[in-house]
């Protein structure tokens, strides 16, 4: 018999690190970690934390040290293209303390792509070769110059075309946990007319997390709720409670009179 | 007569700490920090580090502890609301060492505000008045709660139009530095073209901070180049610097008939 999805209650944790400059200044606005964390969690792996920093080798290095300790995956995007500022392959070299050469393979592939086109394989194309020793490829189906894995640290492009194919390459390769089960209920009252009836709930499912987003139209405030568990029955159970919660409330403010607002 | 704007080298450098379980399960995707990297850039305020956390005490305790140590602001968002898991206020509390209770001001201002509606002034609601002992408040026009400052941290709704609302009542406040200025350059070339040469410009021009941003069409590669410098005209010479160069590569590119691709 297979075994059921309850009894894999395993938790693999993961973090992101975005890199670049462009991102700190407001001029891009990131795009790959929504996406990785909503692939994350469809895996199975939950995403603990994220960090974004400076094309800056000090700060690469001491966040990846920082966060390859304490999680199982550190994912990062950004600085693996030819050009003088980036840096990412230099600085996860460096907080692995392996050297960070020119790797065959990659020199290969890289070489073969031009070739076929007809372009020169410049000293900056080159760059794009070059990772810390020993690392893994991930493979790059739309511009060909890999990532690259280094124990438990992958690293990606920051292109979103090129990151989204590389997330979906690598994917398949990670060992997860047991998937978190959710179910969104709205809610049209705001949180203040929910929110001591909401903690009641979440006090009787402790093991549920019940959380609480409002949503802001111009005008009034609606609320919607979100439960989430690994067993899925148990988020059943708490989502019905709420749904219960909502139509208490609202038959309350019916017989009482008080207009339906946050 | 008024001091330059060269004259003012002082640098002001900012954190943003965003907080909530629906950023990091891809639920939601963020707003906020975008928008504040934008704002800051163009305030003389060097954003250096983002973070985004749960909402778990320890989590954001430790994250506010390292950031507010380190950089001259700190802002977060989100966590500030009604309901139970709005843990902010506690955990900034937590972070200073300071009881988190209710502020007279903050009961005062939303006690008036539920009255004048017609809404019951709920032990939710009155939730939204409790902040670390001794913050200043942050105005909301929008719906009354206010954030709050405690010494360098600026605590803010993660609801974005909230949000943004109160980092426009915060920023005429902070002390700013020097604005980066910053020239942007598009070059039809991919940085495989460019990289080695683009180098060169950055070593000729080390005042000023280059950065090369690959754009894919889903065909083709080109570069966004951006300069910045705290002069403008460092900022002006590197950036006529770069448009010479890149007529130079067109230029050799029709001369040796090579396709112009990346």
């Amino acid at each position: 018999m297979p075994a059921s999805p309850l009894e894999n209650q395993t938790i693999v944790t993961a973090a992101i690190l975005a890199i670049g400059d462009e991102l700190l200044s407001g001029r891009t606005r990131d795009r790959n970690i929504g996406h990785l964390a909503s692939v994350l969690t469809a895996t199975g792996i939950d995403l603990k934390e994220v960090r974004i920093v400076a094309d800056d080798e000090e700060a690469i290095v001491e966040a990846l040290n920082a966060l390859r300790t304490r999680y199982d995956y550190v994912f990062t995007s950004g600085g693996i293209g030819p050009t003088h500022d980036d840096i990412t392959a230099d600085a996860v070299a460096k907080a692995f303390g392996l050297p960070c050469e020119h790797d065959e393979k990659a020199l290969s592939l890289l070489g073969d792509m031009h070739a076929k086109r007809g372009l020169e394989f410049t000293e900056a194309r080159r760059r794009m070769a070059r990772m810390p020793r020993g690392a893994v490829h991930i493979p790059n189906p739309v511009s060909t110059a890999p990532g690259f894995i280094v124990e438990n640290v992958h690293v990606m492009a920051g292109v979103p075309q090129v990151f989204i194919a590389m997330v979906e390459a690598v994917v398949p390769t990670l060992r997860t946990g047991a998937t978190i089960h959710s179910r969104a209920v709205k809610s049209p009252f705001g949180e203040g007319d929910i929110g001591t009836a909401l903690g009641e709930v979440q006090a009787a499912h402790k093991e549920t997390s019940i959380g609480s987003y409002p949503r802001y139209d111009g005008t009034t405030f609606s609320t919607e709720i979100v439960i989430r568990a690994r067993d899925p029955q148990l988020c059943d159970a708490a989502s019905q409670a709420v749904e219960e919660m909502i139509e208490r409330i609202r038959q309350t403010k019916q017989a009482t009179g008080v207009i339906m607002e946050a």
